[in-house]
């Protein structure tokens, strides 16, 4: 019997949870980034209007990002054109630096990311700055985006843990983000990049932003799926008030510094959750795994997600 | 950076969770009972040894089925005559009736466990039985048992939904889970079989087990992770007081009724949680990763476990 989903099981409630979630699907950008061969520009378009069609509501679609680190997205600009708005639902872009900025502003984005470190480590190899220095470079940045009217959305990675430095003090993180929402960020995405974060780091580090000022309503939570943590990390991030949740459909990405290929934490494996928990989304589960199993016969590759591969077609993707 | 585990980012203990977390291992029996190709009885003892050597203090080693029916585990008594008694290490053995129980006597098995279903449905499949007919089943076989100064432990499965009847209302898993208890059982292992399960759900059954004055320590969860739920579900037990968590080492086995090959919850994950929350389990995650990575080589087929997948060398158990 293929049901729909969890809630054909029934929807039980569990105390604190928060009675509405709202997914950032990352998929098309921080998913693909990582794709070795070039998906097509048409495949993208179409990937994004069918996940807006699913019921996401903020689709992060590609980066600003010089084509020589990312070839993949080279195709942005491109990509935002065959866009089609869709009522209520928004398209963030990631911008870098200023260059990034300009080009977003080029194309009438209205909604950007960017993208610090929590260690120094990771500010140098990814931002070629230090820990100290990325916010000065982001300042203008984050200036003038608003000044355009834009939000701006800040990630931080490497919250949980990071491949040389090992493990990252919660002080150090919580002053990090501090330091991103200060420039003018609506919202601070923390990030495990590398997965090594467990339920109670996740309950520390958001108490630790609250001791600092910042309540859950300011945070959303970013895990990577590399040892298997990422729902029950997301399960104690909701106990905690959050309510902002990224995710990728099919599990799609991964970080090329992490040990493994798994990637984000996938949508349908998260909605499955939320389903069952009776915590609204707005996303059709259905819709969503037929999107999955459709990208991943286009990329020749099953989904990581246990939910597209329960519910898929046993070869899609071609076999594992 | 290969770090030994979770701990190596810090250990962070979350509100209300136990200090101490016993794993029963069911690799062995659970996870090898549904490998096609026979596992040679040498590998299964060197596994069971290797377990015991990680750490794991109740291996399930194997069951007294007809070989008809599981006939990997035809060689069951052949391989309790292989195991090497070690100080506190317990190796139940799963005795589905009286036939099964004359063997597990005259192997000298101490401790074993039965198999009950939580639906009708199921009984009738997989014990030829119809729900309330499975405990008059039962109770000769515990009856002997216990007589003869055996532990008996109950599985009860099915209890998060069932593939032929769906749903399935928490008071009938309580008033079978009672039923069971009051055969003489020290404890109940509440199986999410097809892993549809999610956190609020277990929550409430372990509820209505309380209501019905079964307390989390006659209480163990057995989940799958077909639907990736495993970890969060484990978690939501945990914080109601559950201290024996079922788990299969290197993520081995599957219920051949679920729609997807993926299996029980993996060992590696499971303890990566909870050495990150500070939980004790006794168990060498390295070790143990090592274990998995071993016995991968002898199936040909590379762990599902994400841990395994991310620790162990990237050619374990030939390319995926």
């Amino acid at each position: 019997m293929t049901t729909a989903g969890s809630a054909g099981y029934g929807a039980y409630r569990l105390d604190g949870l928060p009675a509405r979630v709202t997914i950032h699907e990352v998929g098309p950008r921080d998913g693909l980034q990582n794709e070795a061969a070039i998906v097509p520009v048409e495949v993208k378009a179409e990937f994004v209007a069918r996940l807006a069609r699913a019921g996401l509501t903020r689709i992060e679609t590609t980066s600003f990002v010089h084509p020589k680190w990312v070839p993949q997205l080279a195709d942005a600009a491109e990509l935002l054109d065959r866009l089609e708005p869709a009522p209520g639902v928004r398209y963030p872009v990631l911008v870098p630096n200023e260059r990034g900025l300009d080009r977003a502003l080029e194309r009438g984005v209205t909604e950007i990311a960017i993208f610090g470190s929590a260690t120094e480590t990771f500010a140098r190899r990814n931002l070629n700055q230090g820990l100290e220095s990325q916010f000065a470079m982001f300042a203008p940045v984050v200036e003038r985006a608003l000044r355009h009217g834009m939000k701006v959305r800040a990630y931080l990675s490497m919250c949980f843990g990071d491949p040389w430095e090992g493990a990252v003090p919660v002080e150090q993180v919580v002053r990090a983000g501090v330091r991103l929402l200060d420039l003018g960020c609506f919202e601070l995405s923390l990030g495990d990049t590398i997965g090594v974060g467990t339920p109670g780091h996740v309950a520390a580090l958001l108490d630790g932003f609250a001791a600092a000022g910042v309540g859950p309503e300011r945070l959303a939570v970013h895990f990577h799926d590399t040892y298997g943590q990422a729902l029950a990390n997301t399960l104690a991030a909701l106990t905690k008030g959050v309510t902002v949740v990224d995710a990728s459909a099919g599990g799609l990405g991964g970080c090329p510094y992490a040990e493994s290929a798994t990637g984000n934490l996938a949508t349908e494996d998260l909605v499955w959750m939320l389903d069952g928990l009776g915590v609204e989304t707005g996303v059709d589960l259905t819709s969503l795994v037929e999107t999955s199993v459709w990208l991943a016969d286009r990329l020749g590759r099953p989904s990581v997600s246990r939910v597209v591969r329960a519910l898929g077609p046993a070869d899609a993707g071609g076999s594992d």
